[in-house]
């Protein structure tokens, strides 16, 4: 029962797909299908798909087996190779994940079996769905230790011959937030190792590799990247193509569609990255407002708790900067407004974002201090000193160097409008959910140049007409999206002057 | 932004898959991923799809978009038409999700919306998948009751001007236990309303539906099933066709396949369906058996409580039965092999199953017994002369003409294969699933002849070399299939004879 295969040119994500014709020869396509997956084979080789079935017999034919884009790949086989096919055994790891949904806890052998079926690309998506659910319900800190090992085990490891290796990471959720960008050529001119990996956006407008890509090649091999640091103490880098977790990477294509974001999934996603990346001392940026995703100081306690309990037991020194998360952070959201952003505030531009800045420094700051060299609170002025003396501008620009300085990048828009206020009044709160939203409706970060200008922060006054912000589209769809739900809803609560004035008249 | 509809001819099962061109005219597809979930609308008729991307711009144009099987079928619009676009909200209801994912219990409004959602396919296989663990954590008897309702409430309802509306149902899980079909003859012989509708095999070798097929129509329409039951007292149709509980149909796609099958959900799925089809008086069969789906005396119980509890509270007469599901019942497992069973059964032909001729005996008795008119303890005696009588064979074949009689079915096989007895002994347990897997790998329930032959049965003394089962195929991989894998293991545990004997030698 051999099929050749023929690639179907449909990307279908993560997930393995294969495509088998009503009539095929070989077999019933349908009673496959209880089975839910197949197991494609050649010579000693195979993947694991799902399986739908196609009608047109031009698509595939009756003695073919189509593999759409991500089966196709991972099959690495030119097409119409010969291939066999089999009902793929359930993975035994499932076994463990129903153990979990009925409530008891796993142990590590167990929780390595899920993870190493999932990198295995084994599980649907729904199965991975099932999986994380179960952890968000209940997750001992044994199991939460078990499942940080289990995905740092599972990609790749760098090891830098540094004595220390330092690193910041923010948990996210806040628009505009691209302060890696600014803390890795400071702390790398102090002179300190910061081989920093980040990711591109999968919900949000855009992440620090998508940011960094306006400027610079982000998607360095390992090698590369070791070249980078080892020229500039730094690296902005994408952290998918080094591959130092990817079940993290899967985990969270499930999670954030699903908008599941536990505090135990967040602290084994962030270590299990970092404890692979070799890093040594980590400051962790935990923004606490009403929008993002730690909402309450008790949350954020028991936030950097865990934190502090995984970091001391698989060896990494971490501290936990709990910052305002009250409201974007920045002006632009969108790669090329938050790399202009990011490039004001390197250059000390006069028109940079104050708060951008500030954050950065304090952020720094920290990381600075773990310095032995350093004496004890005088990190914030040492991060300062190699701002403001342009150091840390000339560290960013060898690294876009090093990295490979990306083609000038387009300009913000075309496609504009100001979102405007409907009265008088004060800035009470800004939604950085909606915010980010819109960002991403404008056709951020794929079209690279949309986003948002943030004009407004909380506190500000602001007159009936007056602009909020400005969306930048590159396409009408996108721009007609964006300026229709700005208009349903633009994230920006007003309180009337009165009221923020102690309710005198 | 218009798109023209253009039909891929893929059968994407239950979800709601649209194909972008990369270089789609309107907008960028992959922006759309993030808000995974694009709403389709047309003339004030709206659906909601996933969304894959699709390289090849023959499959589809930049300004066209692909709609797959199932999501052109439930547009409703010739291929060619004009559609729109816009990101499809996250419907509202997948906060209740998270909130049953964070421990909460949820009230009746929310459990309604999620079903309505679900029955609307506004939700991903990923986000059932997701409602389904939350609810297997934990389900209250309330959330449990509104559940049920709920699901009850999304689908169609059947009413009938019998004062008395009987039923039977199986919780499954057992091959070759077709009782359905001997049941309702009697039953319907005997003078009461029976009109039983059942599934079609998702995850096992055949569904009462399948089975059924065999010999009749079963896809009816509601009007036709009313006009069968008019004539016959009885009719054994398929409930998808009726519509009785969408959302059942959809959770039970997920649920199966996740292997997710909980008391609860079992509750809700079973009473929902029985609610909409008009029953009030209802014998629900539990066989217990060590590979059986409940496993011990104690989860019986469990079980048997939580329908008595959804039965009173929803004005439904429930009685339940606790029977042997040690093993198969019956001696065939796939659907023509099944039907020849009930068949002979209910010619009273000597050959026939005892086992399965018993058990539907004291089934039906179950059932007559709640005739008011009928003596207390006479159920059996009553359901015995229907039987022996050839009265159950005369309604079978009056149902069989009414619904709409087959042509002929395949013979069984053609290819064949004895599974042998390893070592002399006495068997000591036959395992359920195995035995329902290795029928599914032989083709059944879509080859409608492949299954398997049970010979031997738990207490039956074998000799090396004697077969303990025969498996039958319509074509050469599927029986590959089954046949390695009954080499592998086939789903018999023999005892020596020493041991079986008590340890004397």
């Amino acid at each position: 029962m051999m099929l050749r295969t023929r690639r179907i040119p449909l990307d279908t994500l993560r997930e393995n797909v294969a495509v088998l014709a009503s009539n095929c020869a070989a077999l019933r396509p349908e009673a496959f299908q209880a089975f839910k997956r197949l197991e494609i084979q050649h010579d000693g080789r195979s993947i694991v798909a799902s399986l739908d079935i196609c009608h047109d017999h031009s698509m595939v034919g009756p003695d073919e087996i189509g593999l759409t884009e991500p089966a196709f790949r991972r099959m690495g086989l030119p097409e119409g190779s010969t291939v066999t096919i089999a009902p793929a055994r359930s993975p035994q790891s499932l076994d463990y994940v129903r153990t979990k949904i009925g409530g008891e806890t796993l142990n590590r052998h167990q929780i390595e079996a899920i993870i190493h079926d999932i990198v295995g690309y084994r599980y649907s998506d729904m199965e991975i769905a099932a999986f994380l659910v179960a952890c968000a319900g209940f997750l001992s800190t044994d199991e939460l230790l078990d499942l940080t090992r289990a995905m740092a085990s599972a990609g790749n490891s760098l090891v830098w011959d540094a004595p220390m290796v330092v690193d910041k990471h923010c948990i996210g959720g806040i628009p505009g937030n691209r302060t890696s960008m600014i803390v890795v050529p400071i702390v790398a001119a102090h002179g300190l190792t910061i081989p920093k990996t980040s990711s591109r956006a999968i919900t949000s407008p855009a992440g620090t590799a998508d940011t960094m890509e306006i400027l610079a090649r982000v998607d360095l091999t390992t090698e590369e990247m070791r070249a980078v640091v080892g020229e500039c103490n730094g690296c902005l880098v994408w952290g998918g193509h080094v591959n130092l977790s990817p079940a993290d990477d899967i985990l969270i294509g499930v999670e954030r569609p699903l908008n599941l974001d536990t505090r135990e999934q967040m602290v084994a996603s962030i270590m299990s990255k970092k404890k692979s990346a070799g890093s040594t001392h980590l400051v962790v940026d935990i923004p606490l407002g009403p929008t993002a995703k730690v909402r309450d100081a008790g949350e954020a306690m028991r936030l950097r708790k865990l934190f502090e309990f995984v970091a001391d037991r698989i060896g990494l020194h971490v501290e936990v900067m709990v910052t305002d998360g009250a409201q974007p952070v920045g002006r632009g959201i969108g790669p090329v407004l938050e790399a202009r952003d990011v490039m004001a505030v390197l250059a000390n531009d006069a028109a940079a974002p104050a708060d951008l800045r500030e954050k950065s420094l304090r952020l720094a700051a920290r990381v600075i201090e773990s310095d032995a060299a350093v004496r004890g609170g005088t990190g914030y002025d040492r991060a300062r000193e190699l701002l403001d003396s342009g150091a840390a501008m000339t560290v960013m620009q060898k690294i876009i160097a090093a990295q490979g300085r990306a083609p000038a990048a387009p300009p913000p828009g075309p496609l504009t409008a100001d979102v405007l206020a409907h009265a008088d009044g004060i800035v009470a709160s800004v939604d950085c959910l909606r915010i980010a939203q819109l960002a991403r409706l404008a056709g951020a970060p794929l079209d690279r140049g949309a986003g948002l200008d943030i004009l407004k922060r909380v506190g500000d006054k602001v007159e009936a007409g007056e602009p909020l912000y400005r969306i930048y589209s590159a396409g009408e769809s996108h721009f007609d999206f964006a300026v229709d739900a700005a208009e349903q809803a633009n994230g920006f609560a007003l309180a009337g002057l009165g009221g923020m004035s102690g309710g005198a008249r």
